[in-house]
């Protein structure tokens, strides 16, 4: 398999910007040709189309020409035959309803396990590369059937991970959250990966990219920080 | 009804210590000197034996007697025969899936809407008598069989509302959060709920508690704030 799993696709430089050069050396994997498949669903509050020129614009310094699946009469017959997949951020619930409305969740499943498809997320599009979607930080704002997702990687993905707390805010902090994951789902481990990072897959080896590495929980175990680089098993 | 909604339990002055005059007027619509039962399945890093010890203590000064459902052989029974029930916070996700798991969603609902008990909930157990829970900010760490809750209330709360955002976090506002909630159900309103703020519903009259008020969303109208005091509808 062929994965980048980013944190985040905004920065101060531009959408995906900060990105840019592993999502040129994830794509070289495949002969970047044919149409990078989009998937929009994520997207609540803007348009699929507006969202569809965002990442096309985003990603046209790359060679990568971005069709999203909204505009296909057959997105699964589309999946079938791409080379790469992109799952946009938004809101992972609604995502995950309609990949599974539209047989997507199937179609994309096996296509990157496969290895004839390789497979780009950012924030909800990283959560629903993992086991399931127990670790997103987005509102359940939409039923999606029950919470299993592309299990891509063996670990739950928790995106824009942050220590931050607003002052006054008597609400679970982040690691709270997590921690409750953690107790229910002791066998599972957790990446928290701070804006700006993200976690490449290809084959067997995985690393952890981004100067801010990634937050790792497991069970009980006192949580670590991984610094950016290779990992030695996820 | 007789419903006490509220956004928090803690502050610095203690455990539900900000809203004891608002939980002593509640308590006073009927005989207090039964059980008080309390629902501690939102609790997941804490354990329920701990859990009840601290809501009675917290609670003692107004003569309720707290009693948790874990203790009992038959929660529906005691439910069905109670004058008051307390749903603390923690976990949405986990209060709800057990919520549904034990019988108790059904024979609470019934209880309440009878007027025959009263409804005392915090954080979690304020989302949990929401129509649905997809308004909740927890984390989706176990599925609940279905978003759908008690429905004592025809609004979505959110608690704990705040509109700050640590800097340079890439992730969505809570403004954006339920802005999406609102785009996928344009019909329902929402009502934010500060730290320190609740809902108080008696009979057919609601109204907000706590100086902060209350941020109302609802379809594509602008966010309100609403102040201390009756609100006209919910």
């Amino acid at each position: 398999m062929n994965l980048l799993l980013l944190s985040n696709s905004t920065s101060d430089a531009g959408y995906l910007t900060h990105a840019l050069p592993w999502v040129r050396e994830w794509a070289a994997h495949h002969d970047t040709s044919g149409d990078a498949l989009f998937v929009p669903y994520a997207g609540v509050t803007r348009t699929w189309d507006a969202y569809e020129a965002l990442v096309a614009e985003a990603l046209a310094p790359l060679g990568l020409r971005v069709r999203s699946v909204h505009q296909l009469a057959d997105p699964v017959a589309a999946v079938q035959g791409a080379r790469h997949v992109l799952v946009g951020g938004g809101n992972t619930f609604a995502l995950l309803r309609s990949l599974r409305a539209t047989g997507l969740l199937e179609a994309i499943g096996a296509r990157v396990r496969s290895g004839e498809a390789s497979y780009l997320g950012w924030s909800a599009g990283s959560n629903v590369a993992c086991p399931t979607i127990c670790t997103t930080n987005d509102m359940p704002i939409a039923d999606p059937g029950g919470f299993d997702a592309l299990g891509l990687v063996p670990v739950q993905i928790n995106a824009h991970y942050t220590d931050a707390h607003p002052p006054g805010h008597r609400g679970e902090t982040r690691e709270q959250r997590l921690r409750e994951f953690t107790t229910l789902n002791p066998g599972m481990p957790v990446l928290g990966l701070p804006e700006g990072t993200g976690l490449r897959v290809r084959g067997g080896r995985s690393q952890v990219l981004g100067a801010a590495g990634a937050r790792r929980f497991h069970g009980n175990l006192a949580p670590q920080w991984l610094a950016e680089g290779p990992l030695e098993s996820l």
